[in-house]
């Protein structure tokens, strides 16, 4: 089977350890091996996947979804990546950065940040002085010197810190574009990439939604 | 004397206690009492500085600013401001919130954050969901349960995590429009809206720069 994660702007698909993604602007494209095996979906984005399904048969999971929150309007994809983390920090450092905390399989609540490139366009829009790329090779253990590390400590240090200050001794499992870059500051950290795929095969298997003779 | 810290979109004008503001994208109007009084100024924007000076002689003073710091690039303004907190934290919470460490008198270094209005733009242009006002009175001791409080505390707690990571036992100054909003959250804070100015005075006294018949 293929799981497809449908976001803000991609389609991350997933088949036997493989990841690929595709922009959600048009149809997703299969090659020929492709051909016949199953989707199974969760999806924050309601024409992205009726453009899947247009080329595609699509099976959605975002109903099997047995989340145990009081956090009001969470993501399905946060919710599916936590089932796979039931103890610890989730962090999602897509566009936007995501933080959950789990505890014996209770959500606990959770926090959003911007995603690192969504951060530089804001500097430039306060003004023209403050419009530079991210350094991302900044050293966050030393006070900035100029205005580019200034901007750049500012963006990681912060997104680091207060990271801290949720996780203290917790495990924190990191997953996204930016996830094994923010892993490299924290001791106690996983980078996993397809933590959300792990939580959609635990649903899959625990509601028995696959038909195993032609899907594994 | 009237003193005038020209900044990226107002004037600050001080006198005697009194602090007012003038959007910097007209010329500033003078009430009737303020004739003759000479005007001190330091400016980070040159055509706002043309604009005062249209209508006013001004004398500007960023030449005086005798500043220690190995920083390339420091606006006036913020050098101006810790000089007059030469140990310790300053944090300039504007349209940017800029943190800046002191000790004996030396500038070690420091960061630009953008400002909380600049914040919820961003979340905005991630997603529509995103779209949300900063709560002001999220509790950042507490996990945050709906999109709303997850920006909030984002926001807010991400803030105050890497100013704590940066003040330790420092004393922190405070100020800036949401200055004494962010002050309530530390132990070590004091609020000084007008600290440029005593910065300002600093120089104007050390390099007697007034005269002393006319305007104290």
């Amino acid at each position: 089977m293929i799981l497809c994660d449908i976001g803000n702007s991609r389609y991350h698909f997933y088949y036997k350890g493989k990841i690929w993604h595709e922009k959600i602007d048009k149809e997703p494209k299969f090659d020929k091996w492709a051909d016949g095996l199953p989707i199974y979906a969760i999806s924050v984005q309601d024409e992205a996947l009726e453009r899947l399904q247009k080329v595609r048969d699509v099976t959605l999971i975002n109903k099997y979804v047995d989340f145990d929150t009081t956090y009001q309007g969470i993501g399905v994809d946060r919710a599916v990546a936590c089932l796979a983390a039931p103890d610890g920090v989730v962090v999602d450092a897509g566009s936007a950065i995501t933080v959950d905390i789990m505890a014996g399989g209770i959500h606990l609540g959770g926090y959003i940040l911007p995603g690192l490139n969504r951060y530089e366009k804001i500097y430039a829009s306060i003004s023209p002085k403050l419009a530079k790329s991210i350094n991302m090779a900044v050293d966050i253990e030393a006070l900035p010197q100029d205005t580019a590390d200034a901007i750049s400590y500012g963006i990681i240090a912060s997104v680091v810190s207060i990271i801290q200050r949720s996780a203290k001794n917790k495990k924190i499992y990191f997953t996204g574009g930016d996830g094994a870059y923010f892993a490299k500051f924290f001791d106690n950290a996983m980078v996993d990439n397809i933590l959300v795929f792990r939580g959609m095969e635990q649903i899959i298997e625990e509601n028995n939604l696959h038909q195993k003779d032609t899907l594994f």
